[in-house]
């Protein structure tokens, strides 16, 4: 059997996390946190959607129609943030992650946009959330450069922040790093290793996913092997057969701005706007930036020959508009930044997320976190706690509505019952592995 | 006498030229065509104003009232851009510079907007220029992308375009180059020489300006040196007493957006709009992309703590929201680039051009060549030969309108009244030079 890369053995590790955005990452931590050796692979950790979020921790403000399901799992997350937070900065020497337990406000454009926030907290309340009703003016009290045109605002105590990405900095200052083009790696993965390549498909033994093959031709072995890879989650080699992970992107522009020193504090709190209908927020961060966002766009800028991540001039052009109609000061600020990513969006905007049940039961040494969509940075601490506890044995009956085989046909066989390839013959691979 | 760097000697050159906008590549360029050799001094050549700019050779549509003067050397400069370019790309080893010869649409969005282009138009009839009314429904059969909502349009033939990247790329490729940190350099510029230092200041003997001293403490002596370094002019060490050079800083937000296949070309030709009385244009460049243009601002953004060239979320909503009521597809584009630079401006927005007059007659050795605010791209041409002719002695009499010390008090005697330092005591120098 010929080693893709004769001078590396393969890195042994208890945990395999297949994706370095904020899923991967919190995953990552807490199985460390847990005792368990990892690797974490990814070519540009915290380089996708994780770099472009704003990061709002915002369980009240995101609930939408039909999607309570999806509100438990944010509420525990939610629930989990404050311990989440404190471990990763005990972990980082000191580094912070930008988190902040300020309220936030809503506020609406308006008349329609005000009935809109109204029937929207009628929902809210009957679910337990608190939402209150704020004066205009008690509002501009709080927030002066608020427009005065605005037609209502609702204090959201439970909708924090944090910034995505000093918190996975922060989760990332505490691997060790590899550089595909080194000759040799540590063996070991020890308490944590950042492996800066692609994960080119699953490895098989026995029935059993053992561990990834990179695009490099190396291979880490692992007891358990996580896939939170985002969108190319549906696109690794060797997924169980029939198992259809049906992940779309859904692009998102945002925006960094400084705010001038005349102008500061733009705002205290985050301000969440419906402006004619369209959301809009305004996050203040720490060092006197804001990010304004988002759009969500399934156009087909990005198929038409252009960047990776191309920014819409109208998602641009919307948010400045929507921007400066709650906080008109807006037009002052200087553009730093307009990113767009593509966020992992599935059929029901809830993740994918868990173990796969296969015609002969579960398999084994897998599991599946994609699909976190508008959400990734908020259920970070829930999905990191659920995919330790099923390494742990422990299933919570809560979380099965997420089963990230929820979306495929019967699930055939699963591969052990085919003769499981070994370690050494990974099935199926890419070509150029084969 | 101490060498502030003893190992290396003065650089000679027939012509130091200092500043490597789209002015002094120009004047160095044809300096070097007549036969001089020339030094350019700038530490990142072509990345200030250069770097924004859209490079429309526009003397028709740049018009404005009361100034009639600066038309005759934007039409002088308009006719020589042929000739300029085709020595640069001549002697750029096959690089191009975008120029076209392509007519300019000029549009206007509402009644008012009309009525201001009408108004205009008289004017550029009465200097001869030619301004041809296009009925809207031609318009949009050569601009199909148009907005139906424009109330006029009128064809400019006689507005070109250049990418002013591509134009002074071109023309520094043909310049071998000098990096600070060399520890030592040829002592002849030979053919050309771009320097990547700042200027500190100028040097004098014997009351004539006799070449540069660096940033680095080097020297660059010279038989003529061009200050062609924009606002940095003015902070000049050594500028001949008395003389006054007012530029301030009028800055300008600029976008470059990729135009997806299914829309090219979203212009065929450039378009200048007036909408509700506020400038915009869209230039189309070969590589399928267009820029759109230009904010004039002089708020304190630049003042206020930020990095070097801020740029302004409203400049940017501002330019995103006349561009779509001109070509609403602009929407679908992807923003690239949004990109603010400083402009030289002056008093009269004309130029500070040609040589200064002292108490004891014209100073040797030095020419002013700054100022050329919204038409640094366009005057190039003409910039370059007025430098040069003056470097051969010749004085065109009809430029003497934009000589540098036209805002200055009586120029004090020249220096070589007060006893000329040698080139090895440059007066005054920076005190880290002194």
């Amino acid at each position: 059997m010929e080693e893709a890369n004769t001078r590396n053995g393969p890195l042994h590790a208890d945990v395999a996390v297949i994706g370095g955005g904020v899923i991967g990452l919190g995953i990552a931590g807490e199985a460390r946190r847990s005792g368990r050796s990892v690797a974490l692979i990814d070519p540009a950790p915290a380089s996708g959607a994780t770099f472009a979020a704003a990061g709002m921790l915002a369980p009240v403000s995101e609930l939408h129609y039909q999607e309570e399901d999806l509100l438990e799992l944010m509420l525990e997350s939610s629930a989990l943030w404050p311990g989440f937070e404190r471990n990763v900065t005990g972990s980082s020497a000191g580094r912070g992650t930008g988190y902040r337990t300020t309220p936030t406000l809503a506020v609406g454009a308006d008349a329609a946009d005000r009935r809109a926030l109204a029937d929207l907290r009628d929902v809210q309340l009957a679910h337990g959330l608190v939402v209150e009703s704020v004066p205009l003016r008690e509002a501009r009290e709080r927030e002066p450069l608020l427009s005065p045109q605005i037609s209502c605002a609702f204090d959201i105590p439970g909708d924090h922040q944090v910034d995505p990405r000093r918190l996975s900095a922060a989760i990332l200052a505490a691997l060790a790093n590899h550089q595909p083009g080194d000759s040799s790696w540590i063996a070991e993965a020890g308490d944590g290793f950042a492996v800066h390549d692609t994960a080119a498909g699953l490895l098989w033994e026995d029935g059993r996913v053992v561990g990834t093959v990179l695009g490099s031709g190396a291979k880490v072995l692992a007891t358990e092997t996580v896939v939170a890879n985002g969108l190319d989650a549906a696109r690794l080699n060797g997924l169980p057969d029939g198992l259809s992970l049906p992940l779309r992107p859904v692009y998102g522009d945002i925006l960094r701005l400084r705010v001038p020193e005349h102008l500061q504090p733009l705002v205290t709190a985050t301000v969440r706007g419906m402006v004619r209908g369209v959301p809009v927020y305004i996050v203040p961060r720490e060092d006197g930036t804001v990010v304004i966002g988002a759009t969500q766009r399934e156009d087909g800028l990005s198929a038409s020959g252009g960047g990776a991540n191309p920014v819409s001039a109208g998602g641009v052009y919307q948010l400045l508009r929507d921007a400066q109609v709650l906080v008109p000061a807006v037009a002052e600020l200087e553009l730093l930044e307009a990113t767009a990513r593509a966020r992992p969006g599935t059929p029901d905007n809830a993740p994918l997320l868990g173990r796969v049940e296969g015609r002969e039961g579960t398999v084994p040494g897998l599991i599946v976190a994609s699909g976190f969509f508008r959400h990734g940075v908020l259920l970070t601490p829930a999905a990191a706690q659920i995919c330790v506890g099923l390494m742990d044995g422990t299933v919570d009956p809560r979380w099965n509505k997420f089963r990230p085989d929820r979306f495929s046909r019967p699930l055939s066989a699963a591969r052990a019952s085919t003769g499981g390839p070994s370690a050494d013959t990974p099935h199926p691979l890419p070509k150029d592995h084969a």
